[in-house]
């Protein structure tokens, strides 16, 4: 079959290559995929910048982000069966250390990533373990399976955020970001500002549910957002930029009492005026990593569902798997939502 | 100026009488009364049942729901303005017991209610202790305002319920559980089921907002709400009905682990299974009484300010006081949302 | 070896049999069994009540709450050594269904009980699923082993009242009433009081945490719950009796905005005033059934590794097993603690 | 009468100065002070550091945290009679902005201070607004009610933590530091350790309930609470040292999921590790200043009315008033806990 590659540990140096099908190992499941998405994670190993150099070694197979149909099941696989579309959780628990055990996988002390397990996605077939899979509910298009995974993040963030009924700012509209305006909204926020410098995805911001996107490198964000909530700044943050300026830009712009959610990731420390960010102002800041397993899936699967979230509004075609330069491109330009292959194209 | 009163402890027996307009006494402002809106209270008072008997002694002015503008404010009332558009919180809490001191002014040891302090509404002026009026805000019609107070009964018992992201059943549909129908989409909830025998209210009921709504006349409620929700029941259930063989049905239809706000008045002591109901299911049952004060206020204030619940759609057009009769009736058929009234209509 | 039975559907008929001892099947643990304690379950089987004849059909091994020692596991039994000191969640959830993956196992739609499954523990040797077995920390006796699946019960009821701070009233000290007792005093209630006909178990309560006890049949338990708390009521109730008239002084004795967990079990439904005891009153009433898997078990473990509930206050000594009739008597006659048995005595 | 002025804005410059005893205006109650204790902000004044510098203008009168008895009452206040023994919240909210609306007086918009509306007590009468004055209960003695409101930001600080049932690191044991750690096992925490310099407050830090007590000039502090918690970290931290190393080392100590209440004023912006300390290892910062007025007080009357913290271990001996020299010495040298003082000793 046909597996899209980072081949070399340089810039770039992604290939198509032809390798074996493989097989369901015992506890594992084989999936025919059907449509991918390319993670901000993928980037980083095309770009191949400190991070990925720190953390991967090729040749690695690409990709985590995927729809697909079980094919075949290894020995001991129980809920699974032959036709079931799935989608996986990235992270997966040991189920015994204490986080587990306090339903917290996704930060267990032994926790394995998909990305690390040799499982890329990018590809016509991928063998996963069986307890990584989650299903993608009927009348959920392909698509949308496709992205669970990163709407997971976004809407975990949300969740944990408590948006109903606030005001809510998302800092920055990437494809977590655009997904958080639209997950807010979802979730009952009762008005959502946004903010990125990029045209495109204020306008994507815009249509799945912003009352206004605001643009740092023309307008003073912190005054917009005053006045856009009587003064008072927002309920609640969710930082999506992990740019140390709008982090600092994100205190100012939240009201005393309010709620920051981080999940953008910044490259280095961040200086934080804690008198009067945390303690004067009274704000909680909470971290966020993935997803909680299962209560995000399962709200994911409920959205989906029941057609609360604009998502198509935030993908684009799905390429060809062939033609994921161009797909790398887009990704990489930052313009859009979520870029889509379809690894189906080449048979 | 004129005001509608019961004037005697029997059926009906309501009428509009000339007296004197009030002053503002020390600590309380004169309101021009703009709009106003029949409580359930004033049916019990109108049809004159037992609970009305138990509470109240004729000749009393009538109304407690309303809309007007401050035209005078007595000695020592500093945060209100001539101008200032207003509603009143109906429920003054003393300050000073533990209930109030511990935020819960609404369930205060030694609670004055608006009807008791003889303050009627369904007048041209009323004059009102400071204390309880509260904004309407800027650009919201007086027609809004003017059910602030109801409003604010479903939006607590929503927020209590925390529907963000939930499956959502509307037991009974009078205005309360219409309201809530409306702040259940509001405030995020994934699908709002409904339930009623009217079909005016049903109608209304999918207009704000339910995904479907069942007649427990016509259809098994319980068997509906499970097949609507994958077999599961809802997260959520708003028991708006005060019916016993409704709450039955309500527990039927929740999920394990599920919770059940209850707002919805029974006539008597309500037979519950507790090992089934509450225990072995899992169960929280909340009871909630009128609003936070002032936690619901802002909540309602900002859910009219950007307009994510479609009052108007729930509103009859204002009767002119003088046709109190045909409102009242109007209001005692079921068929409708909230009835409103104008007292402007006689000068 | 030696297993008590019930042997046959009729009060009483419990005896000891010598039966061939069981391997570890695939998924199981093999252990032997070192302490254990006789759960009102038992009681109920041994009484061979409706309940009991509705749910089981002898003959069956007795017992569920236990210490013991892995000796031997079964195939693909991973987190479990040779040694390790265990006791059983006696709740197994299937994984899969919206409960499990809620992290709501004790509430699987397809629940399994460890009584169901014919591994009772009240012998010298039981095999259990691996998935049900849950370390004893190191530095726990044997005795607090075997209670930690009550004990569990008893913590989870008062983790969830969140007590903290609060004024607490238990209802009810039988095992389940006594360990709720103790556990909310060390979980941070500022007071705690206790309801008991038993002197001996009223003597118990003040001995673990209460600061005043009270007789239903000697005196007003909610004039002296009220004398004790300024007037107000308690903040928090834990319902351990099932008795519908003492759940009827539950609600008498609850402030205003106060929160009733329930884990008693009344034998048939229960009348309560809606209006009054739930909605004007705003009490949150709290079904809870079994532990929360595993955030009750990590409590467990830490309230006895820190050594913050007196157990051993409400243990009796360890009867030998062959004294089982002396021990039911026991535990039946609603004077003790939590009795326990010893199999090894036999060896 | 006798009052301990901040004479001029340099560093020390205290002195007694002979005052009128000043009447109750409208809305304000005189106090005879019976007891005052030394604040933070006290030495602050007294060394005249920059933030004094910039927030204070002498001459002006000193201190705000006292326990005294009410001898007059100005116009319009009704709550407060002769005789009510008093302590002072000392914040004051407008009780009309959204924060104040919403249960945040404390946060008000436009908060007035006590030590800047000229009220000091260290005198033998002060007039305080009546809205400012707390009771102090029954039986609780006058040394306690001099530390309830510095007992109510630690008190604040660890109820918002929400221990109970958990491992606390309470790092820096000034005041505030030690009443969290006698108020965190009185909430309930399993297991609270505490970090400071000073080997007499270490010992008081045990004497309140602390487990074990580290000190990070000769210990490994991270490695010390990881030993302590079987290598997990602790669940919660109150940071209350302000130190930025120490912060760093809050975080190194903090288990996956942890929450951190941040008290201590760093001087200056702290860097943070946002990747690893908030979002990979999911933490929840949060700011909390001063008390939730009035949830706190109520929380602060029942652990003094209840006597589950041993306040008085914390306590100096009341010097008198014109011992203050020795009395600021005393607070200055960060060895004890609270330092009292008795203006009554000059009659």
């Amino acid at each position: 079959m046909i597996s899209l590659f980072k081949t070399r540990p340089e810039p770039g140096a992604l290939a198509l290559r032809e390798v074996p099908r493989p097989d369901a190992a015992p506890g594992e499941a084989l999936v025919k995929v059907r449509c991918v998405a390319i993670c901000g994670t993928d980037l980083h190993i095309f770009a191949w910048n400190a991070w990925a150099e720190s953390n991967y070694r090729p040749p690695i197979p690409m990709g985590h982000e995927f729809c697909g149909e079980v094919v075949a099941v290894g020995e001991g696989v129980t809920h699974l069966r032959t036709g079931d579309r799935v989608t996986a959780e990235t992270h997966l628990g040991c189920g015994v250390c204490p986080q587990c055990r306090a339903g917290r996988a996704h930060t267990c002390y032994s926790l394995r990533l998909f990305s690390k397990l040799g499982c890329g996605c990018f590809s016509e077939y991928t063998a996963v373990p069986a307890a990584m899979l989650r299903p993608v509910p009927e009348g959920v298009p392909d698509t949308h399976g496709a992205v669970m995974e990163p709407l997971g993040v976004a809407a975990r963030a949300v969740d944990d955020a408590r948006v109903s009924g606030s005001t809510v700012l998302v800092m920055g509209c990437g494809p977590v970001g655009l997904f958080a305006v639209a997950v807010a909204k979802a979730l009952g926020a009762a008005q959502v500002l946004a903010v990125d410098v990029s045209a495109q995805r204020m306008e994507l911001a815009l249509r799945v549910g912003a009352a206004a996107v605001f643009n740092p490198v023309k307008e003073d964000v912190v005054a917009c957002v005053r006045a856009a909530t009587e003064g008072r700044g927002v309920d609640v943050v969710i930082e999506a930029s992990g740019n140390p300026v709008a982090i600092g830009q994100c205190f100012a712009a939240l009201d005393r009492g309010g709620r920051m959610v981080m999940v953008g990731l910044p490259s280095e420390p961040v200086p934080i005026d804690i008198v009067k960010d945390i303690i004067t102002g009274e704000r909680t800041v909470i971290g966020a990593y993935g997803r909680r397993i299962d209560h995000t899936w399962l709200l994911v699967e409920r959205l989906l569902r029941q057609r609360v979230v604009d998502v198509d509004a935030l993908l684009t075609k799905p390429y060809p798997l062939e033609e994921y330069e161009a797909a790398f491109a887009a990704a990489a330009s930052g313009k859009y939502g979520k870029v889509l292959l379809q690894p189906g194209g080449l048979v």
